[in-house]
């Protein structure tokens, strides 16, 4: 249970922190990247003892893969981590109409200036990368456990603002699906991209990361 | 008497370079939330080994109830914790001043945008997961002592990015007692809304907390 | 071969994070030299284990130069580091053209504001520096092993803040190569100054930090 | 010998990259602060362990009187310092006349908008709080050596954003001799305040950091 509760409040955190950057302080690329990445920094030097720090389906699924977790915890890692993300969402809703903004804009991820084609392309290779490092900074063979977390939320901040002005920079399924439900609309229908595209690239590279010997 | 001088000198700096950041730098969001959250690591790393490094009533509440203080120190804590705000929004209105400003602008916190309910609500929740944090990455069970300075910090940046145009971010009474001494209006007349908020958030954490596993 | 897929991906984050933060997300000066900087910390950390981390061709020589690396490795690096630009640099194009900028910004090099022996002295100045501070935050005299990653990227970063007005700051034959295939133009034609200067640098570093007893 | 270099190049670095980020990169507080103090964590982690990483001689100063120096060294520390300032003032003058700035703007430190007095008080107070923190956190008894320099480098930052516009933000005699050769006019006849009031905090802090036993 309590490593339910570490995913809950990890994912909470990312949707949290992240999305208010977005919508609530409007802050620059660098803001709104450090802001999604830091928060999955702090989450794993606090919470990732408890849980291995996933706060994201995608890396559940590579972490699976790759025998790190048992099916049934992934399955419950997931609902966790959807169930705090919404959660997340909802505060921001709650706060962004407490501002009196006239606006659906929650944070949700979508890609209104590229076709779905490329959109798929961006969400999966960042994400491809992104596992890439998860895995390896995580080696017991060549990684550094110590500064792992720190490493990753700095990717991830890096990846977000390389994607943000193509997808929005998701990475995560469960980070997409919080907004989405309360803000509609599009980043609704296109929802499905932001669950295929990332689950791919994280499939991709549980398989390509044992070419460096980031497995046993 | 060291421990006391280390709560009053690390609350000193919390105020000085974050309120500074606000009215004399004039910076964005991430300047503001880096200069307060990192002047809690800077402070949690040099005389964090004196005192534990609390520089905030809210946190010293919940290591009371976690039994991480005693009591007669918890109080001597706070009465630091409130000195060295106050000696530093005095240092920052003399330099207002002499720059010639015409404002009463110390960086004192309010919340002019929304009702006092949804305040309480701001303040008391990220005070809630500040702690939540605190408490879990200073765990002997899963936390990360090295770190947990720099971790600390990042989460008091970002969850007072979060808050800038909401509540202005306080999470630490002393924090708000400070700059609303010299600044008055509203800012005094709201001042025990940062006050319980805050509080309240910590307590519910000290309790919160227990079900990760972060105390025995 | 693992050694040379690590160069390879290191050497990809790297143009793949840095150029795409100046033509994609068109950020300021900090957020370009920190997605340069921090893409090399990253790298460090996650691949640094398996092929020590050059990422850089300059890198590279002045490690041959002070026998931390053979000859052979050292070709097949620089290899695999131009091979890694050039594919970060053709999905950049690819995104770049998914907008529908009518550009042909990439990210590359060149040097508009000044002459050509200037540019040669500030990448060649530059890249001393940075392989000075290399050589030794990674000396097992007086080194730091474990933050030396961070250190080098936080010193990539500022030298290239320094340099982006001069030169764009490349420090690396790779990360100019790269966007300069695609780019075309001056940034061609001028390519061979970030080729040499950069070089020079590296070697003369190489023996200057040997006065520190960086190398035994 | 050894020790003079490192010193010479950290005070190279500081004043390199940290005015180059204010009149060639232009800019904002943030870059500028952290170009300045992420530079002594740069040159701390590479140099520090040769000399000690002071690169400042209101640090010398306050190592002499806390006996971790000797007088001879304290002497060509300071010594190597102003020269490496001097060097990195020279390059920068340089590159600021090789892209055609009609400026004297050098990143000189100077106080056009408070008086002396004040200007006195604020480099006294941030370098009196630096050297807390420096004598703290690299104390055997309750300090940090790991984290150390970039704790330091930290503070250094955003002491300098909170007095970019009182005083430029200088905590460095040699920081600021650098320029000022070269820019002339008030930064010269101004700089006895940022040699006076530096070395007078650094040496009450020497004393005021026995109270917290930083020192035996």
């Amino acid at each position: 249970m309590r490593k339910y509760i570490s995913e809950f409040l990890g994912t909470f955190l990312l949707v949290f922190l992240g999305t208010s950057a977005v919508v609530i302080a409007k802050g620059d690329a660098l803001t709104i990247g450090l802001a999604f990445g830091l928060a999955i920094t702090i989450s794993a030097y606090s919470f990732g003892g408890i849980s291995g720090g996933h706060f994201n389906p995608a890396v559940t699924t590579a972490m699976l893969i790759n025998r790190r977790i048992g099916v049934v915890d992934a399955i419950f890692y997931i609902i966790s981590q959807i169930i705090g993300a919404i959660c997340a969402s909802f505060f921001i809703q709650v706060f962004v109409k407490a501002l009196g903004y006239k606006t659906t804009a929650l944070g949700q991820t979508d890609f209104p200036s590229i076709n779905t084609g490329t959109a798929i392309l961006v969400e999966g290779l960042i994400t491809f990368l992104f596992l890439m490092v998860i895995l390896n900074v995580t080696s017991d063979d060549h990684g550094n456990s110590d500064f792992a977390g720190l490493v990753i939320g700095i990717t991830l901040a890096f990846l977000i603002i390389l994607a943000l002005n193509l997808t929005g920079g998701s990475l995560n399924p469960a980070r997409s699906i919080g907004p989405a439900i309360f803000a509609g609309g599009s980043a609704l229908s296109h929802l499905w991209v932001y669950i295929v595209a990332p689950e791919v690239g994280a499939i991709l590279a549980a398989f390509c990361s044992r070419l460096l010997g980031s497995e046993y």
